[in-house]
């Protein structure tokens, strides 16, 4: 028996102004970091011991991971990151306040780019798109596989890959794995070890830095998932979750 | 041409203290942590742009270099952890004070435990070998390469093979490389790229936290080393790191 345990980064600075963030590199609140400490405490209290951690190419969830890893004692473990765990591209929407682009293009829209499958943003403008392409950290991804905007359809297809060549491949391997993404990234591995349709993926909100844990059996059948929170914290951080473009 | 960075951790509980420390796991003080903060915040100035970061399995190692990346913008960046840039371990002053074992054993022998090229304290006592034998970031060492106490030529011994198979090999592939690790592993580097002689590599002090700066041509052939700082600060830095053993 082993576990995936997956984390959404704690609050990030753009979280707390309600701005679309996507691939903006921008760092965690006070309360991000004290969310995601309380993860690592809550992990290590309840006996969980990984012994490998993925996580993006953007600061809030790498601080969120060595955070939790600091709170577990295990600073020491190995990191993979990758910009394939990072967050759906938001394209021309990043930076942009979530009420304010609700009074611009209405709910509806909103919503289609915040949750519909298969609906991207309006694509990054030029000179933004250069910046990405310039960024040390993307030179080495190719032109025809470059994202400027992303659905969510497509935040899935880019990660899916690196999910079952690394993070499938060791947890066959025997190995507890962590996992410290975004909203949109988690989604993809939960729609997947779910089998989530489409439709459905969209309406579920993943809280942020509380660990979702995913116990699996010897052959890697699905035993259980489950948050590791009290049913209150949790529903209200839920709650917190869905109401970010709500006026 | 390109850069090895040396950075040695902040300053720790037990250098506040003035313990032996080795192989103990414990953390930076927040002088510890706004020094590599420092360290950080003076290589992004200067425009340093390593590509690829090494450490140690030691929380003072590692959460330097992460505070170090963070404040050059770099959270990103790769890193590879290994017990073999673990500082020298102390066997049994592990935990002792230095001033205390400067009393019991007199300042000639402590001193030849902490400078002396070739003479290890005493092996830790069977408990403490058997916690650090379970200590899963070490279970993998083969007991006949597992330390329970070292000189610092044993230190270097261990070291030299991952500096060869990884550090150097990546410097040759044109790579910028920031290592943060310990006193005396960072040592046994420089004896290396200085050619330094057994006897005098004792009194090389590095200071906390002050980067370390070695620049390559092409050929991996070393052009220049110096610490990026200034000589007052430097001098001052070097200074403590001597007293630490005196009365």
């Amino acid at each position: 028996m082993n576990n995936l345990i997956l984390v959404r980064h704690g609050q990030s600075k753009w979280n707390e102004l309600n701005l679309f963030t996507g691939w903006t590199d921008v760092d965690l609140t006070q309360n991000g970091i004290e969310e995601a400490y309380n993860a690592g405490k809550n992990l290590k209290e309840k006996g969980f011991n990984p012994q490998l951690c993925f996580t993006s190419y953007l600061k809030r969830a790498i601080k969120t991971l060595n955070i939790v890893l600091d709170a577990m004692d295990l600073d020491y473990l190995p990191i993979e990151k990758t910009w394939r765990l990072n967050e759906k591209h938001y394209g021309i929407l990043q930076g942009k306040n979530k009420k304010a682009m609700v009074e611009e293009f209405g709910n509806e829209m909103v919503q289609k780019w915040r949750r519909g499958f298969d609906c991207p943003p309006p694509v990054l403008d030029k000179e933004e798109q250069m910046k990405q392409r310039n960024d040390p950290r993307y030179n080495s991804i190719p032109d025809n596989q470059m994202p400027y905007t992303e659905s969510l359809k497509d935040c899935i297809e880019r990660l899916m890959p690196f999910y079952h060549s690394c993070i499938e491949k060791e947890l066959k391997a025997g190995k507890d794995i962590l996992v410290v993404a975004h909203g949109n990234s988690l989604r993809g591995i939960v729609k997947h070890l779910k089998g989530i349709s489409d439709d459905e993926i969209a309406s579920l909100n993943i809280p942020t830095a509380i660990p979702y844990i995913f116990e699996f059996d010897d052959g890697l059948n699905l035993k259980k998932d489950y948050f590791l929170a009290d049913q209150a914290t949790l529903e209200s951080a839920q709650q917190a979750v869905a109401n970010q473009s709500k006026k």
